[in-house]
């Protein structure tokens, strides 16, 4: 389809570059923006230009931010000794949105997958280690996806921090809260089988 | 959800009013957009501020264009004297796809429906009967969305054109090409049988 305006066939190019958007809800954005006004998309340009501009990664936890060192890092109220390993940023939003984990994070930038090109020297592991070290650090938890490439990130992990004799733990895996037994997967429900608790212990605080 | 960085919060709450993405969808397009680099974020803050300050509508028809006239009211080999009055642009690049129009356009900008506010003296309406006097169209095209709110503003516009004395057509409808009859609905297939044709009609040309 020849759109009738260059600039629009530009817009349209970039947009459709995102995940998830194909040309045609792309070229429906961007009429849809034009509908909206130029300031509308002056704001969103931007935005994402500034996007561009201030953001970094915490030179400590690899997670986004707009300084050197991001808020959960400086935050001194924080456990400084136990660590959260997550895949992305997203990982950490989620977490820190349940308040659970009051420790810090080391984003990996990623999981190992040798099918999409992706091995250990891609993500910041060798930092991790540096940091489990240096830092003191007594617990290390893998709070990785339940995939192969999470299964096998944290194999890895696991042989690169077991010597320096830091507490490894992962998430517990089991039945999602609040959903029908009879839903869940079969290796979920003999996970939870296997791993089974104490009633008492689920009862408790 | 808190973002560890501003300059994510502005971008994702830019995002999230486009429509069809929501807080969720934004957050994940931004931080793709991180990880793709600054170049690519920097390429399509400039493609919308460029779509802000080169595109234009159409005096003429009021589509989209990068000039004040449209390449398509430009084109002299298009027949001057028959418009196809269409919702948006959008549907001027359906129909040009199709190469089955050689006529010129006008661009409503929206349809009549009272529910959304907007009225006629909303939409290029006006324009509309003054281009059909002013220019001698023989014939006026309605190809508007077969909802309530289309066959709304053809009926208003067949009021306001009616006297001018111009030929006032509507696009078929029918059986979509390549559709089951069995899942046509119901108002479709009535119509399809009262507006039935010679069947000679459809084998020709």
């Amino acid at each position: 389809m020849e759109l009738p305006s260059a600039a629009l066939e530009r817009a349209v190019s970039e947009l459709a570059r995102l995940p998830g958007i194909g040309r045609r809800s792309a070229l429906r954005l961007a009429l849809h923006l034009i509908q909206q006004g130029d300031d509308r998309m002056l704001q969103l340009a931007d935005a994402i230009h500034n996007l561009a501009e201030q953001t970094t990664l915490c030179s400590q936890c690899h997670s986004l931010s707009d300084t050197p060192i991001c808020s959960i890092c400086a935050d001194g109220r924080r456990d400084a000794l136990t660590l959260c390993v997550v895949e992305d940023v997203r990982d950490v939003l989620a977490l820190e949105n349940t308040q659970a984990f009051r420790g810090r994070y080391h984003v990996l930038g990623g999981l190992i997958s040798p099918m999409d090109g992706m091995g250990p020297g891609d993500l910041s592991i060798d930092h991790l280690v540096e940091r489990v070290a240096a830092e003191g650090i007594t617990e290390v938890l893998f709070a990785l996806s339940t995939t192969m490439e999470g299964d096998t990130t944290a194999f890895y992990l696991y042989r690169r921090l077991q010597p320096l004799g830091v507490n490894l733990t992962v998430m517990a895996r089991g039945l999602p809260v609040g959903d029908a037994l009879e839903y869940a997967d079969e290796r979920t429900l003999s996970r939870a089988v296997e791993q089974r608790v104490p009633y008492e212990q689920t009862i408790k605080g």
